[in-house]
């Protein structure tokens, strides 16, 4: 069998005796019906994923994958492309955003390097506890005039993506969330995002870190040359994600579908992993029903791929940065609707008289 | 001096050379610039509430405030008069959503009864350090005949929510947020809205618990019959409390005031709060910028109101709970703001290449 298939394979529906359950249980919740809104949505969804109703979700982790792109000789971003070996440096150390935000609501931190250019700097190694080497290679294609990288090299991603899972899911976890780091990686992201939602790249591309206008429009030119020099196959996504993707895009696609297939919920980032969380379903559709979206990004094009996804954004705080950041943040809102389901007293147990 | 201008006067403006140092420290930041979008804002808005940009935001403090209305009466909630108490009691033992929400980001829960019917139990009061008794009248009178309360008793529930702040205050506290109990509240709240955003009731009047359309319909009679029977002058806060306000919606409004005095950040919750938040800033306009709206609530004319006030909710998840549900949550959004501005490293710090 191929080996692709029999990692991501098998994921089942939620468990709907669970939803079920926990839709029973909320009725009784010591409020008035559904009066904590979209939580009780989400706990539900939670319940069906789990198969059971959890206390809570204390063992939380986010994956930041890296990766570089070819396509940055294009002047597509305002860093230089070192920056994606500097900052996995500063994610190891516990110095970026992503560091803050996951001390703050107790989450760890997995730095996974799947394509960053340059050796492997033994300071990486020596944290082996946070850092993963599953580099596939030292940087994509340029996407502008040809592929990413080969069919076998996108398998191959996504296969140390659900690896990176295995093992941590060994460790214990409860919930997970995506997060990216690679300059450059909001093109390739677009270009994915433009041939899976079946969009012009015109209402897909935005200013990632920060270009102006006319750098915005260099970027959408730079992915329609992608599309019309590699025409990937909106029907095969392995093909897109070879022709117009990126490794670190990969490797979270494959964190995303182990997840699903393990029956964690997955919370998805901003621009870079909702490419990877596109590619996912296209694999395997069943995985969307494990899917959060942890907020909604700043960059054009990610609400219509959310909407794609039917997945509503927990947080909108004109988060951009990536990393995980956002996601990362709204694992506190997801643990507070489990709690809610299971932690609060009924209208019985707390001997209060119930409405009409 | 009068006892209610001497507590609630003084709020001063924000530190505009701690908003000045927090800016410029947010350019080092090791992340593109403004990449975490309204994170920044915020973590001004502490900096200049506070003078300082403070490690965290670790002693969180909701007070929720209790009161019953006459207006109950009028058939404008689904729930009986009685259930007021009863909540009291099941904050108090920590069985409710505020609990399990405090729990969850580490907030001490502080209940405060302003002017709940009835007697005030001995268990209650053996619970010294969660709970308050404040009360000013054993309920409101019914606004849609008459005043809810006098104007000294008006002043009196504002300056015991003061009271409650300063011995809160004692035991040290970095952040503090509001939220309500009692029956029908969101009728007089409606009232006090339309009163000072000048607004139609049709427009601000909401399901509250849940009312169908004929109970949406007859509540809005009853918040018109108020304003007509009673006439609060929009220009006189007091006036506008004592004829269709509530205790409990005084006590905040004191709460609020005391916490922007003592330069504290206060979080408010919902529908209830808002219409607190509107007076205190209708009594010291400096009281605003102190102000962080939690979420938006899910009632009509929450948004409105909160527009009014010119403050953006934090979180949009349709819940309508009361309880300082919404505002105890978004605690973990202002505390990681803070975070990332305090404890973030540079780009010089982690030796990371800038953009252009």
């Amino acid at each position: 069998m191929d080996p692709l298939k029999a990692a991501i394979g098998g994921i089942e529906p939620l468990d709907q005796d669970a939803v079920q359950r926990a839709k029973r249980r909320t009725e009784d919740l010591l409020m008035p019906y559904l009066a904590l809104g979209r939580l009780h949505e989400i706990s539900w969804r939670v319940a069906g994923i789990m198969g059971r109703i959890p206390e809570g979700l204390p063992r939380k982790v986010v994956m930041v994958a890296a990766g570089d792109h070819g396509v940055a000789s294009e002047g597509v971003s305002l860093f230089p492309q070192e920056v994606t070996r500097q900052m996995v440096s500063g994610f190891i150390r516990g110095l970026a955003a992503i560091n803050v935000i996951s001390r703050h609501v107790g989450a760890r931190v997995v730095v996974v390097d799947f394509g960053v250019k340059g050796p492997t700097e033994p300071s990486w190694l020596e944290a082996s506890d946070s850092f993963y080497d599953m580099k596939v290679a030292p940087g994509t294609g340029n996407i502008a005039t040809g592929p990413a990288m080969s069919r076998q090299q996108a398998s191959e991603a996504i296969l140390r993506g659900t690896e990176v899972f295995r093992r941590e899911a060994s460790k214990g976890l409860d919930i997970i969330a995506t997060g990216d780091m690679g300059i450059a990686n909001t093109t390739p992201s677009a270009a994915v995002i433009s041939v899976l939602t079946g969009s012009d790249p015109e209402e897909i591309v935005g200013r990632g870190t920060g270009l102006d206008d006319e750098g915005l429009r260099r970027k959408a030119q730079v992915v329609r040359r992608a599309l019309e020099v590699n025409r990937p196959d909106p029907r095969d996504p392995l093909d897109v994600l070879a022709k117009v993707g990126g490794f670190e895009i990969g490797g979270l696609c494959g964190w995303i579908l182990a997840g699903a297939k393990a029956r964690v919920p997955v919370v998805i980032d901003g621009f870079i992993s909702t490419a990877a969380a596109l590619l996912a379903v296209a694999l395997e559709p069943r995985a969307r029903d494990y899917l959060f979206a942890g907020h909604l990004s700043a960059e054009r094009g990610h609400s219509k791929a959310l909407e794609h996804l039917g997945l509503e954004p927990l947080l909108q705080l004109e988060m951009r940065l990536g990393e995980g950041t956002g996601a990362t943040l709204a694992f506190v809102i997801i643990e507070a609707a489990v709690k809610i389901l299971s932690q609060m007293a009924t209208f019985e147990s707390a001997g209060v008289s119930r409405g009409l």
